[in-house]
Order: structure tokens, then C-alpha cells, then sequence
């Protein structure tokens, strides 16, 4: 059913992991420097070691550790990596810091490799979408990502479990799992919300994309969807070196609690809402995180850097200020929780912003969310995803039009 | 690529974990009145744990631990699992015995999740071998096994980690890990060895099928090809309650130097071969293992029966008599190994048996594998692996024949 794609892998040349640890090198040494330690010393890593399932002889297939892989790009298990300074004394301490620092920012053979994952996994999202029909189970479309990404990228792991989840369950975050394993049948008039990215040579791609099994949004999907597209695309437009993330996770509340506003869900005043911490009622989770080697790659919080306590910010993975060469998922959502939405309802500080008839309308049908991962450039940023956004072109798509669109205007 | 299948799964009702926690109770009811101890305790088992990748929190799509899954089920991680028997005292040494002694024999309900297993399983080796093109890379069969198998069977684990060998990779036994990913391209002349069995909850297949890349076996792959197929069908032959393993290891080798004496590959006295164990030179494995719930059984040594030495039979995973229900692989190979080989041809005792230019010419060729999975009947066997064995089956089949091949004198 997948169509053949036409991407050609990047090559992954040793130089990526020659200046991966030479970039932590020029780290340690300008480190070393500050805290006028001397110059000396071994990095020693230990990799992965392969593993069997409980007391059988069944061997999980391998994948690197994350810090062995971005210093040495090893594929094999049970490897030990040094990289010389000069003579040594042993320093458990040092090196993490350091080393996750190194990969919070992210070099051109690296970006090469990310954009080849979300290359191939935005090509595997729109042969999803094309391939929708209401009576099919969850993970058949799973398994047509997964087909696509390996047999046309050669992506043999996924950055994450996939997430398939149809109606209801796309309220459920991090459905798909073993104990809720993508086995509902599809059904008309269901949302679907559907959240896979594929791994090339270790380095990740992080993918969601929502749509109506059926392939026409109605009103009620059309104005959940907006909300959160327009947040999406506010986002993208402000993320630039030095701004904040927080501040862009209250964008993303914001405009969604507006557009709630627009479409007569919530009623009131939108800073009114934003003191009530209304938007973690609709997004119960962080604005996005930086991507890499790891889905959730580290260095989201320095040192001495608190994590926020309110509810929505709390779950954020990185508070930091935006900079240059940093991969960061944009992933606002709008979600109907009932586990959420009862509490809001009865606590009197939250219960008068509800139009409750509205809302109840909504409850059962799930949520929405959208996903992408952006490169911060130096004056802005650059969307690495390419899948189709707006309804009229998930519309188009899911009825067969080619991805991108070609205009009619130019088309032959 | 992969047409859709007319498979149904079998029902999963939970009697087929009542009836296994009802076998457990009826052994260990035997076992204490056996050894006079009263009839007391409490089985209790821990469930699998979900994992998350290193210090990452990358989670690892969870798989139940077998023995739990045999007496309960439960597709969730973190869970406990007892069945009351009477009052209790500690005992830790009692259970596992019995308990794998259990699983060795299977109910109806495990036999029709094998056959289904099997089916999906085959019919996905059958579209593999329908889309191998010569320029291919080895990933992308593993691919569309996966896909077939997981898309129409509902498969999302497999036995095992795909083996997808083709040219000499085919002599590598466990080819297909992460340090050896199924990355080759597939040349014109290519044997292809594919050793690939789906999981249906829970309870597996695996099943081995060789075949030249190209569709066309030549007078060489012929030889080898005939020479396994002629041990596997050998030993179904002659598999019935009461036979022992040992001998059926031994019934292959034989009948695979005997093909490859009549090939003039081998020269002189089969039995004098066997004598100095060279058939361990060109299958240098066992003949099968259990199948159920984990690829390799448990159960193939009761307490006291000791593994055999002799190289060859040494890697036995069971030596012990067949019994009605039992579930076990036939799967002869014969490859060409230089390091087997050369340590041969140096031997004083093994050396006089070869036809050193014939032998050399095999060199580089990798080998053949041809793997079923055998139900022990009442008074026989039954095969539940349903794949085109004979040569002339494969390359009607990798020419577009229908599978099974319908007859010309019934074909409408």
C-alpha cells in the first residue's frame, strides 16, 4: 500500500563523530581553563551492553546508548570508548554537564541526519493519512508508518512507541503502548491523532499530526483544530535566539484559550484565564523539547535552573532561552479530559469560564495536537516537518491530491 | 507491496489461561502427593516491568515475561499474579519445574494462536519471496515481513529479531542483530536465507526459507537446497511419540553427507563421517527446539539428563523422547563456514573425506536453512508451517504462481 519514496538516505561520514568529540574536547579544555583545573585526563564511556529478556535466550534487538552513539556512532554492544586529554585523575562528576551541553546544540551532519528522519517521516504521515478508512484498526496504520520509514529510509527503530489513537483516546498522551496497544477500530466521525517519528543513525525525528478518519473535519473538529494550528504557527513565527520557552508555552495557552473564547467553549477574559491557569486544563503537558539523539534529548534544565511549579509549566522540559543551533519539538494540544475538565468545573476559581453545555458537547471526542520540529536559526527559526497543516490540505490529501500541493496556477 | 490476507485470528478467551493455571494446579497437585507434602501454598509470580533506556526516558515497548503470560494473560507491565492452592509456606524451588514441564505440552487454545502464528508468518515469507529483486537491500524483506504480518495478522512483536541473510551472510546463524542489521545488497546468484516467525498474543512461529534471490536455483544451490530439503522431510517422516531427539539430529546429518557424498562434495563411508562427527562441520547447530510462548521453549533438559559432548550434538536444545502436543522446530542446515572448514581439511581424521576443489568451490556461497514448525500427534506429526518447500514450487511461486499452486488439471 506504501508508495516508493524518492529521498536518498544522507551519508553519515566519520567527521560527525570526529567533530561531535572534538566539540566536547574544546568544552572540557575551556572548562579545565575556568576552573583553572590542569589540562589532563581520559573521557572513558561505557556503551550499551546487549540484553535477553528475563531468563530466556531472547535477545532484544540493540540499539547504542545515547552519549556512546553521539561520541562514536558505534552500532555494536558491549564497546568501551576513551578519548585522551593527557594524564588523568578520575572525576565521576565532570563530564555529564559538559558532554549534554555539546549536544544541546547541534552541527550540520548532525541536523542532516535529523532532517533525513523527518524527511522520511513526514512522507510516512501523508501515505498514513492517504490510506485512513473507517473500519481499520489503529495499528495497521502503524505498521504502514513503520513500513514506509524502514523500507524506503531504512529507519529500523522509532524515536518512540507510535502513537495511533483514534476518538477517545486521543485524549490519552502517551497512548499505544503495551497495556493500551493501538487496537481500536476505526470509526466514522472519529478525530484522529497520530504521533510517530523515525530514527536514522540515532538521530530522531517527532511527528504528530491530527485529521478526521473520514477526511472531512466538521465545525466542531475545524474550530479544536484552528485553535491549536494558529497556536502551532504563532509559535514558529516568534522562536527566535533569546526568547523564552516559557513565554512561548503561554503563547500557545493563550491562543487557544482565545480561540475557545471565539468558538463560545469558554467565556470571560483570556488574561483572567491565563492567572486561573485555565490553558493546563486543555494542555496538560509541556510546549515541546529538544530532539536529538534522544526523542526527549537532555539539557533542557542548567544547572541551578528551577523547574516552574504551576500546573502546565511544571511539565515543561526546558526553561530556557532559545539559542542558535538548538532542535526543539513545537507540540501545543488541545485535549477534552474528563479528569481534568470535572475538577476545573467544580473548583469556583475555574468554573465561571465555562460555557458547560459547549464543553460537555466536546467531552468523548478526544483532542488534538500538532506537532513539529524546528530548527532555531540565527534570526528565527526553520520547520524541519513537512506535512500538510491546514484542513483544506489534510482535505486534499486524504482525497488524494500530491503532497506538497502543486497550484492549479502552475500545475500541468 | 504487500497484498492484503484472508486470515482471521483465532479468539483469545480466557480460558486458555483458566486451562493453563488448571494444568499448573493439576501437576502440583501430582508433585505433593508424590512426595507427601500437604496440599498447601499459594503460586505467586511477578509480572515484567516496563524499561526505559538507560538513564533516558525512552520507553521500550514492553513484552510480557513468558511464564507469567502462560498462566495469566495480562498484556500490562507491573503486575503480580497468584493462584491459591491452601495455606502456605515459602517454597521456591518446587514451581519452575513444573510449571515448564507445563508448557511443554500444549492445549488446544496455544495450538490454534501457533497455527495462527505459522500462517500469517508463511503466507508473509511467501509475498517476501514475491518481491525479492536483485539491487534490493536485505532491511527491505525484513520490512515487508514485518508489515504483512503486523498489518493483516495484528502481529506487533516477532519471535525473534528478522534473519534476512542473503550471499554469504546466509552462513551466519544469528545474522540480522545490530551489529549485523540485514544492510547488504542483494546480488544476482544470491542464495537468500530468510529466518523470520511472527508472535500472536503471545505464542510464536519460526520458520526458516531458502531460495536463490534471482528465482532461479542453479545446479550448485540445487545440491545444497535438496540435501536439507531431504533431511527435513526425512525426519517428519519418521517423527512420532517415542522417538528421540538425538536420533533425529542424527537421521538429518546423515542424509545430508550422504547428499552431499552422491554430489561429489564428500568421499568415502558415511558412516565412517558420522563416526568422526563431520556432519557438526556443515550444521553446526541442533535440529530444533521447543516453540510456544518463548522461540526457544523451555523445557528440552529434565533434571538429570545431561547434554551431550560431541560437537553437533552439543548445541541440542532438548535431547529427550517425543510425547503427543509437544511443539518443535525441524530446521537442517548446511553451510560452508571457513572457520569449520579449515580446521576439517587440516584434521587427519576428517580431512581424507573431502574433495578439496568441490569443497572450495561452495567457499563464499553461505548456505541453506529450511525450518518448519511440528506438532507431535498421537501417532505421527503435523506440520504448521505452510511455505513452497520443493524447488520447483519456489521458483513458481517467485514467478507469480498463486500459493498453494493449484493443479492445471483442477484449475478453472
Amino acid at each position: 500500500m506504501a508508495l516508493p519514496s524518492l529521498l536518498t538516505p544522507p551519508p553519515v561520514p566519520v567527521e560527525l563523530y570526529v567533530t561531535n568529540r572534538q566539540k566536547l574536547l574544546n568544552s572540557f579544555r575551556q572548562h579545565l581553563s575556568d576552573s583553572s583545573r590542569p589540562l589532563q585526563g581520559i573521557v572513558l564511556l561505557q556503551g550499551g551492553d546487549e540484553r535477553t529478556r528475563y531468563d530466556t535466550d531472547h535477545l532484544e534487538l540493540f540499539r547504542q546508548e545515547s552519549y556512546f552513539a553521539y561520541l562514536f556512532g558505534v552500532i555494536e554492544p558491549g564497546f568501551y570508548g576513551a578519548i585522551g586529554i593527557d594524564t588523568f585523575v578520575t572525576d565521576l562528576n565532570t563530564l555529564h554537564p559538559i558532554l549534554t551541553e555539546c549536544r544541546v546544540f547541534k552541527s550540520e551532519l548532525e541536523l542532516a541526519l535529523i532532517q533525513f528522519a523527518n524527511d522520511i517521516s513526514s512522507e510516512a504521515h501523508v501515505q498514513v493519512m492517504r490510506n485512513v478508512k473507517v473500519g481499520m484498526k489503529e495499528y495497521q496504520l502503524e505498521s504502514l508508518f513503520l513500513h514506509h520509514t524502514y523500507m524506503y529510509g531504512g529507519c529500523r527503530h522509532c524515536s518512540y512507541t507510535c502513537i495511533c489513537a483514534t476518538g477517545d483516546n486521543s485524549a490519552v498522551l502517551h497512548y499505544g503502548h503495551a497495556a493500551a496497544p493501538n487496537d481500536r477500530t476505526l470509526e466514522d466521525g472519529d478525530i484522529a491523532l497520530f504521533d510517530m517519528g523515525a530514527e536514522y543513525q540515532f538521530y530522531g525525528s517527532d511527528i504528530t499530526c491530527s485529521f478526521p478518519v473520514n477526511g472531512k473535519f466538521t465545525s466542531d473538529q475545524s474550530l479544536i483544530y484552528n485553535a491549536v494550528l494558529k497556536a502551532h504557527d504563532a509559535v514558529i513565527l516568534v522562536m527566535k535566539p533569546g526568547i523564552n520557552w516559557v513565554e512561548m508555552h503561554k503563547l500557545a495557552e493563550k491562543i487557544i484559550l482565545e480561540s475557545l473564547i471565539e468558538g463560545s467553549v469558554l467565556v470571560g477574559d483570556v488574561m483572567d484565564m491565563m492567572a486561573a491557569r485555565l490553558g493546563a486544563v486543555f494542555m496538560p503537558h509541556g510546549l515541546g523539547h529538544f530532539l536529538g539523539i534522544d526523542t526527549h534529548d537532555p539539557g533542557g534544565f542548567l544547572q541551578g535552573l528551577g523547574r516552574p511549579e504551576e500546573p502546565g509549566l511544571s511539565s515543561l522540559r526546558t526553561v530556557r532561552d532559545l539559542k542558535e543551533g538548538m532542535v526543539i519539538t513545537v507540540e501545543p494540544g488541545c485535549y477534552f479530559i474528563d479528569a481534568l475538565l470535572d475538577p476545573a468545573l467544580k473548583n469556583s476559581k475555574t468554573s465561571k469560564f465555562f460555557n458547560v453545555e459547549a464543553v460537555n458537547k466536546f467531552r468523548g471526542s478526544g483532542g488534538v495536537r500538532i506537532e513539529s520540529d524546528l530548527l532555531v536559526t540565527a534570526n528565527g527559526c526553520r520547520n524541519m516537518t513537512n506535512c500538510p497543516r491546514e484542513t483544506w490540505e489534510i482535505e486534499a490529501v486524504m482525497a488524494g491530491s500530491p503532497w506538497p500541493i502543486v497550484s492549479k496556477s502552475i500545475s500541468i
